[in-house]
């Protein structure tokens, strides 16, 4: 059978997105136009076009927001910490639970000479444009080279300006086993114990 | 923090899909806002409003189609057999692959006097203006009480037509575990043996 070519191209489209698969594409595709009512799937068709109008990024921070940055303008936040980070959605990661309430910086990248990304492609002149008043920097960058060889730069870059800066702890995630974990994980957890009181 | 509007929106359309629950609706809605580019999505947005404009129901089989239906005119396929399944979707699963080259009807659903849906309901009338000519009558309805029902309500009316009527088999899926199925598949699998040659 020859498939409607609307649903052939709404199988493609979801494809696009981060673990969805030919099978599973196909089952959203066909719920799509067998399940869910007009209506919505029109407010969804909606939604994301209104997502990539309304949403930007913040000119301070880099966060995704719409019309307000929901980090910088919010006053109950501690302006003495900043966090950062390489990716606009690791700030929505982070923000799913309130663990942190300091404010963000995100980079935009890591550097990765193999790629082409140097320093200069990364929003790290406007990084240092916020120091002022800062008591911490913590860098939560990816446990990857990228982002190792990014710390180590920015770190390099900060020593001089009298303002602590750490890092976010590597090691074992909570209830997993020790087989999951990489020599290299294991090594920063291993290098990383703490005083078990 | 507050997360966007246009982002809550988003993951709630992603939440109406089935196996989507809330952290998978979350990362795909930050994907659309933070990695696919605007064209895609654009795209996407357009492909589900045009699949539900141009997608509909063939009038004589059920089949989703979309200007032309794709097994009625077809005209390699055998007009001999008839396969009556319950839902749309059911013919697209089918076609997935080339196993079955008759043509198709679609129930509507399946008896269910519990949500109050009778055999009135159903195309069950337009099935039986489609018994011309045809050899054998396949009945491949789920293994459910309803699709049981209904099964055994179509072969008690097609009886005196002097159509042959089978049903699919049910039994343990291939590649599976014979603790993974419930016992009345058991009991199907074990009463459906054949000679082992």
């Amino acid at each position: 059978m020859k498939y409607p070519e609307s649903f052939l191209k709404l199988v493609e489209d979801f494809k696009k997105f981060p673990g969805i698969g030919k099978k599973t594409a196909e089952r959203l595709a066909l719920y799509t136009i067998s399940t869910i009512d007009k209506d919505q799937i029109n407010a969804f068709s909606q939604h994301l076009v209104e997502a990539k109008q309304n949403i930007s990024h913040c000119s301070i921070c880099g966060t995704l927001m719409e019309a307000h940055c929901p980090i910088c303008e919010d006053s109950n936040r501690d302006r003495n910490t900043l966090m950062v980070v390489s990716e606009d959605k690791d700030v929505f990661v982070l923000e799913r639970n309130p663990i942190y309430h300091g404010l963000y910086h995100v980079l935009g990248g890591s550097i990765d000479f193999s790629r082409g990304v140097g320093p200069e492609d990364l929003n790290i002149e406007s990084l240092f444009q916020r120091l002022n008043g800062l008591e911490e920097i913590i860098l939560s960058l990816a446990g990857t080279v990228e982002g190792e060889l990014t710390a180590q730069y920015l770190k390099e870059l900060l020593k001089s300006k009298g303002i602590k800066v750490s890092r976010i702890a590597y090691g074992i995630p909570v209830g997993a086993d020790l087989s999951f974990a990489d020599d290299h994980t294991l090594e920063l957890a291993l290098h990383n114990r703490q005083k078990y009181e």
